[in-house]
């Protein structure tokens, strides 16, 4: 099983063109896209994205993906086994929520690689190859060398302390949620008795789910990935509240007077 | 055979999450997206895609749909046997199409659902799991007890008298086409002897295909599911006219004067 | 294997509909889907992402394409054998880069139609049983006759001479990038010592990738399929200069003053 993650949208040649060269290493292989609609080099976007779909996967998956600012330039292609699968991609931080306890390879073996490979689509020449022949076995230490110190992006985690937890939102979805790196966990100790600051608004407690307040009403609730978010009912909290991906929100537990 | 019809877009985890719960459950099974980009919340289109999809497709198909602005109130998730095909999703109207002969039933055997479901991604939690269980085989009443009033949407049927047919646009497609939800069969007794008004705009008779008018003219024909079409010769006719779904479409024959 | 090109979107019915009638009749045919993105009626967008697409797949895979202006009028189905593959859809010129050296027949055996096609639904009703015929083995002869003056798009190639070549953008990828009809091949001779004009704007020399260029400035450079394209480094080329595809390009050697 393969699945595919990438910024390319799918009006261009560069997705077909990379399930072709996987689908003649791995004809067997299942191919899954993920999403083809990150936005454009958020590598953030695409690290949350990928993160909260693999995990409903079978063990095995491999994940292929592909935003890549620095396609070209030195940054290191990697290969990566953790929580009992597979990631393949550039090493910009897109595997930053697995790292904590992983394997990491540089993907320098280029008999693996696409005959001559092009210096603008390594997804294509040289990520596709890999992941293809890991779907079929290749041993991961076969891609190249280890690597100790791949790249993590710091904004996967809020800054907590006894009285407050300053996060960001990591991730605006198709409906104009807006979801936090301000995990629920954090908050528990807290339960509901909590104020949410975001740019000049404030949130007080929070819902179960989107019907518990007015239409149109916002609200901010623990979402499907145990993470805090803030919505509106029956409408967008991005257009409501004007805030953008990395725009800063603090939580702090209600104070009494 | 699972096919996948939501209002997701493809940015999200939210996709995947769900193809990798069915994999997880039936690893067999064929994954066919009919569409994620049904406009948020629009149930009417949602009914109107996956029906006119849907029939193309083998006896036996299930049929993932999740169109569900009530997620997490008390809007039942239910499983449906029509057309010899099975349908899953919430109880809001999604199945319209189908339902005049069908067995239903409330799906409210938690025991095939995910352990913990959240309040806001049934998709993932609920409706992915049972559908992946009836591709394996599992028979519907083991989801949970019959439902004998699921929602109809009163919007699928135009209103018919002797000298008029009174129906709305129920979907309009990526080239701007105006689809109705007035039957061809509704307009044969008057051949293409019909005057067609839309707002303040009026068409008379029916044409056969887009190249029986002028460039950039507007026509009214026959679609490709047997449904009244309003377009324009290689243009939008929602750009043209101005409408919207849910607008207001009225067929009267030609009377003589 | 079974690939589908179309300016279908994924909104409406139409992709999933030609999946259902293909695995109706090829049941295991494994589809994957190139593109439902191509700008609405743009044959030569189509043409240029199936050719680049297709490439990477493996011998016999059939390439079922549908963009398609003229549906309902005098225009021809046709089915292609070249480069190894099997390609299906309108003769408006889709397969140019392919039909120099190719088999071509028109698909006139109504036998292997749907029952009662639609006038504008071909993909539905011609296309996509033709093309899972092929999947199964049927011969391409049995199509229908040979077809010996197939359409060729004239800006497929550019226009060459000793000290210039004239060509067009025939391509705006996801990220802005211009891609061009000018070949590698033959700018190689000059080597990079080029001046490259667009509109009223002018760019000396060829980069190697984006990298090289500060962030934000433009380049040209020879792109992933061996043709010249334009870019913005960590930006948008069609933004920054304004073009639009078929918009004139010209490359002249630099000559010393």
């Amino acid at each position: 099983m393969l699945t595919l993650t990438t910024d390319f949208g799918t009006g261009d040649y560069y997705v077909g063109a990379m399930k072709g060269v996987a689908l003649g290493i791995a004809p067997d292989a299942r191919l899954i896209d993920i999403s083809h609609q990150i936005p454009p080099q958020d590598v953030l976007a695409a690290a949350f994205v990928l993160r909260h779909a693999a995990r409903e996967f079978p063990p095995g998956t491999v994940h292929l993906a592909v935003v890549d600012p620095g396609v070209g330039t030195a940054r290191r292609p990697i290969a990566v086994a953790a929580a009992d699968q597979l990631w393949i991609g550039p090493d910009n931080g897109l595997f930053s929520f697995v790292l904590n306890d992983a394997r990491v390879h540089h993907i320098a073996n280029k008999a693996l690689y696409n005959s001559r490979p092009s210096r603008t689509f390594h997804g294509r020449d040289i990520f596709a190859p890999i992941a293809a022949h890991l779907c079929t076995g290749l041993d991961l230490a076969a891609v190249g060398p280890p690597v100790y110190d791949p790249v993590v992006l710091p904004e996967i985690t809020a800054q907590k302390s006894a009285q407050r937890i300053a996060g960001r939102i990591i991730h605006i979805d198709h409906f104009g949620n807006l979801v936090t790196n301000i995990a629920a966990a954090d908050i528990e100790p807290w339960g509901t008795a909590v104020n949410i600051r975001l740019g000049s608004h404030a949130l007080a407690g929070l819902s179960r789910t989107y019907g518990d307040v007015a239409e149109d009403a916002p609200l901010a609730l623990i979402g499907s990935v145990e993470l805090l978010e803030i919505s509106v009912n029956g409408g967008s909290a991005a257009q409501r509240f004007g805030l953008d991906r990395r725009d800063p929100i603090i939580v702090e537990p209600t104070t009494e007077r």
